[in-house]
């Protein structure tokens, strides 16, 4: 296939958007050991080992961990001097590992087993050799995502060891410097608990701080990996910042990277884009994540009232359906075409993190860690998807007074205006996807009930009344066997449907039960999958990729 | 003990003679690959492995050996690009262990047997994580020694490989540019064979070459490693700068440094300073360094006419002695007292790498290199040395028209003029030291012979006649058992003093036997230490410790 001719105009506008880091200058709070401990949920404790400048000299072999006291993302800088052991100075160059952090297993466990499929290179160790002590100032190339660091000392000499001063870490980040006001509750949840509302100040913290750690030059699906700009991703951060930090420009240059670096010519939008070392187009595309958007473009235009970004875009969002719109049958089902996810380009159907196991050669090395859990039928949920993002395209195209589109479905020969395919869409989910007698929506040959089924169809307005609505959630929430989401991307849509039916309560008990567990797991940012019935598993098939 | 005040004029002195170094940029001439080669001396062939262009693109584990033709010290720089097995961009940094070889073992063997007691930190390998592609002109931070580079990648991902283009050598030295001339044999040698005279350039060419690569902001006593400034390496090297680069000025700067930074404050010179990142004392003296100091500064002020230096530094130069005659005894006998030689401090005689088998925590890790090598007395030696420096200070007192110092021996408690000393000491040589049934000098209770012992009594003048000096010369040289030289340091010796005595052909047998020796064995430079004997033995226990 041929990328799709770059969009100049556009991506020079996404250019000229570019923001300026803020950096934040930090010193350790002091050394940690990490002591194997069966009751940590991911197996490992923190204890003290005394302020860093009171270690005396390390030799070969020997190892500190700076903490950092909370996670970010940006540049670790140096001083290092040898300690002699007699009167001749350093008389060698220094080797050292330096392995960066972001939970304790990073700095606890060896990657020499690592077995994801994902590249190692991802893998946060470094090696490098210092010449001349004392070396000031020395500053690792890279940025990294860290809270703790550890340095090894591979070698020295005979003549000498080596100390660290000034361990300084320079977090950089697009998001102001100063976090918003911790939750206050004064708005809402009044009925909570004093130790639910210190939980979700927690969550809530290391959400913010996730977020601000994402956020660089465009929003970054994870600060460690894969450090990309993903619509999918890009659509609840940019969510989360327009309550929060309050950024805009950054969400409207990513929008027009997305515009200006089509996947193909006829207009497809990419599921992500690169901007690195120069913004390319990403090779591959999602099919709800080209319907999502016309979501983000809305949730833009309503939270900015940029009005004339989302003039320029909507003929953009307001397309992606065509492209889809060949993937209905004649009575307005959804069916996926069986697909190699390794080659990259289109007709990758997302939804959650599970759909790499309908692939066979993921499937093969993930087997192992995700033995048990069963894939996610996706039919009805990109189904509802559809419904989902067709209605944000009519209301932006309400919000902008222009002209909302017309498709042609397979069930006509001529186009229809997207109201009518709402409704025509509408009625064919609760036609084909709703089970009555459960009062749930399900998916595939074997009625699959699931979240993303059930979130999905709630957002998109499908059932018939709040209650049913409500209902299909409850139950499916309850029931043995329900597929679950893998990534915090679906939970999110589940808590998001939770309130949309009334379910506040349920929703806020979630947030607790699933980001909590994380938080309680050590997370310092939350992590782009995560089972808290299985913590050591991954969607890479290593725990040391997920970030 | 405590570190001599730096003289901060001298030391200024010398900053303000740092040469600027010249930069000579250079591309591979093709790849290689490495064939175990029982025939080739140290072990390795080179086989053509085409050209470095025509590699398509390198995935995980795969490598490629760069070959630059000639060995230099310099930087390397890259572009570097991914090749995509499909359409999505490189999507994973790309992670790369690069190994820069001066001779093939160094980038055909692995280091993970390395067992030499100096700091692994001084092996040529680094690993490089590179996180955007493409990467241009990726240049790595440290100054490394080559010929060879070899690149092996450690981990690229499922999406991509990568290919190199533009593999850059930057060489950097102080020496000038064009190199001399290539040895014509007009003013010498006209008896040469041909195939003699091309054996010669051969090994003038890696000569020059070992000079210019350990030419830079000092004269460097190895382009690897340890990159540092010692007296008797700086005298050989400007000796030979001095007829072939007509360097001066560098020479006056490393002389300037170590005046600046003595040993203690009694003026005893250091064996050897550093230079970075800031001029430092070097934390050891060795006796017959200090001595050949004044060797150093008459070399220098006969080729240079800079009599004002000469002058400046000439009290520095005569006071060595003063720290060493307490040594002889009162019949005047040298005598060389135990030492540690892993403490650093003073009292350390070198005469020849072999000495660190006097030393017991060096020996027993020596022992399995070195077994069946003899340790060398050097008493006798010493003593020569003294005589030939205390000569030299004696001319540079006359050429610089300044007061030859007198000094006390044990022999009597009042000072004597260095003339005076001269001649005692070369009467107590002959008395002590010389066979003169076999003809030749000896050293301690076993009446050792060895090449240094004939060779410094030889260069200090001792024998009674020529036809003396010429007997032990070549008595020793035949000798069965007798102890040869390890380093070529010592073997420059042993020739010089051939050549002193008329012995010029075997002088040049000997130079094309030995230096020659490390020619056909793939030397690009000649190393510090070489048997041909045994061609893998190291000095440091392991032959890629050898540079």
């Amino acid at each position: 296939m041929i990328p799709g001719t770059p969009n100049d105009r556009f991506v020079a506008i996404a250019e000229s958007l570019k923001p300026t880091l803020n950096t934040t200058k930090s010193s350790p709070i002091g050394l940690i050991k990490c002591v194997a401990d069966e009751k940590a949920i991911l197996g490992w404790t923190a204890e003290d080992a005394g302020k860093s400048e009171e270690v005396k000299s390390l030799r070969d072999g020997d190892e500190i961990i700076f903490d950092f006291g909370t996670h970010r993302a940006g540049f670790f800088e140096f001083d290092i001097d040898a300690v002699l052991t007699g009167v001749e100075p350093a008389d060698a160059p220094v080797r050292l590992k330096i392995i960066f952090g972001e939970v304790l297993n990073d700095v606890a466990e060896s990657f020499d087993d690592y077995k994801a499929w994902i590249s190692k290179s991802w893998l946060p160790d470094e090696i490098i050799n210092i010449d001349y002590l004392p070396a000031l100032k020395y500053r690792m190339r890279r940025r990294h995502a860290f809270r703790y660091i550890k340095i090894q000392v591979i070698s020295t000499s005979l003549r000498f060891g080596v100390k660290f001063s000034n361990p300084t870490a320079y977090a950089v980040s697009s998001a102001p410097v100063e976090d918003p006001a911790p939750l206050s509750f004064t708005n809402a949840g009044d009925w909570l608990s004093e130790d639910e509302k210190t939980k979700l100040r927690k969550i809530d913290e290391v959400s913010l701080r996730t977020l601000r750690n994402c956020m660089h030059t465009v929003y970054e699906d994870g600060p460690r990996r894969d450090m990309r700009l993903w619509i999918g991703d890009l659509r609840l951060q940019a969510l989360c910042s327009y309550a929060t930090f309050k950024d805009y420009s950054l969400a409207k240059r990513c929008m027009y990277l997305f515009a200006g670096l089509p996947f193909n010519d006829e207009g497809l939008l990419c599921a992500c884009v690169y901007e690195k070392p120069v913004p390319k187009f990403g090779g591959n595309s999602i099919v709800d994540y080209a319907m999502l958007f016309a979501v983000t473009l809305l949730d833009y235009v309503k939270a900015s009232g940029d009005i004339e970004c989302g003039k320029e875009l909507f003929p953009i969002a307001a397309k992606q359906f065509s492209f889809f719109a060949k993937n209905f049958t004649q009575d307005l089902r959804y069916t996926i075409p069986e697909r190699n996810m390794s080659d990259g380009g289109e007709g990758w159907h997302f939804v959650d993190c599970e759909s790499v196991l309908r692939d066979t050669l993921f499937s093969i090395r993930l087997t192992l860690n995700l033995v048990g859990q069963l894939t996610l039928d996706k039919e009805s949920s990109e189904h509802a998807i559809m419904i989902y993002c067709l209605k944000a395209t009519q209301e932006l195209a309400e919000l902008l007074n222009l002209d909302a589109p017309a498709f042609i479905l397979p069930d006509s020969t001529s186009s229809v205006p997207v109201t009518t395919i709402i409704e025509k869409l509408t009625n064919a989910h609760r036609q084909h996807y709703f089970d009555a007698n459960r009062g749930v929506f399900v998916s595939g040959q074997d009625k699959q009930v699931s979240w993303a089924a059930n979130a999905w169809a709630v957002l998109a307005g499908v059932p018939e009344s709040k209650e049913a609505a409500a209902k299909a959630m409850q139950v499916t929430y309850e029931m043995e066997g329900a597929i679950m989401g893998m990534t915090p991307y679906l939970h999110h849509y589940l808590c998001e449907a939770l309130v949309a039916v009334g379910l506040d309560k349920l929703a806020v008990k979630h947030i607790i039960d699933y980001w909590g567990s994380m938080v309680d797991a050590g997370a310092e940012t939350f992590w782009e999958g995560w089972d808290p019935k299985q913590p050591r598993s991954s969607p890479y098939g290593d725990l040391h990729s997920n970030s």
